[in-house]
């Protein structure tokens, strides 16, 4: 049997499952998404780039055990597939019920036959974008 | 002969290219730099997410034209290689003399045997982040 080509369906499992771990609090969900042997990189709201799992996963166990728990949203997220193992998604991330006050660019690579995150960058928008109604796009 | 492979130092000649083309105005440079065939995709600094070389490349219209001319330096440009095929650049942005107040991820993957971006998103840091004399990095 040929193993089946992950699809850019997967690649938005892949992204709900980044804004889950976040919501949830859930750092071993956050830590098993991101790859283990592919170079990673992780730019947070307003902050220096970070290299390295390491690094990057001593800024997630810090930032998923502050209380309160923050409701992290993801709106109209749209994959861009550069290749069959690597796909950037794009999208809003907003708390709760406001409208989203962040752009994000989310960036996942195939590793043991599965998307895992390799890049996260996430910035201020300088107006709110409230949610749409539409199903998420494929560029 | 077999074709050599693009290597990280040929990242880093794309990224400087993108550098130069804002610093120098210069659209035509910055077109041929933005992928072709490639998924594309963009978020300027407090922008909403565009998708697709059409939109983007009439927002850099719009930038490159706009005076007076912004010398933009890259400073600490490291190189996430992910595939043959594409790599992500981490690194911070300055106006002229000043120190960086941006950070930026740059993608770029092959087309037609040289590197070629394919996203760009650059976002505000909290406090500026001054020039290093370290040489670029791979991560």
């Amino acid at each position: 049997m040929t193993p089946a080509t992950p699809s850019d369906s997967d690649v938005l499992i892949a992204n709900a499952r980044f804004y889950d771990a976040f919501t949830e609090g859930d750092f071993d969900e956050m830590a098993d998404l991101w790859a283990e042997h592919a170079p990673v990189s992780c730019i947070h709201p307003l902050s220096p780039a970070l290299s390295g799992r390491k690094a990057i996963l001593e800024t997630w166990k810090e930032i998923l055990r502050s209380p309160p728990p923050v409701a992290l949203r993801c709106e109209r997220p749209t994959v861009h597939r550069l290749s069959t193992e690597v796909a950037i998604v794009t999208c809003y991330e907003g708390e709760g019920t406001h409208p989203a006050h962040l752009a994000a660019t989310n960036v996942f690579a195939i590793e043991g036959g599965r998307w895992r995150m390799v890049h996260h960058h996430a910035g201020p928008l300088s107006r709110p974008i409230r949610p749409a109604p539409e199903r998420p796009t494929l560029n």
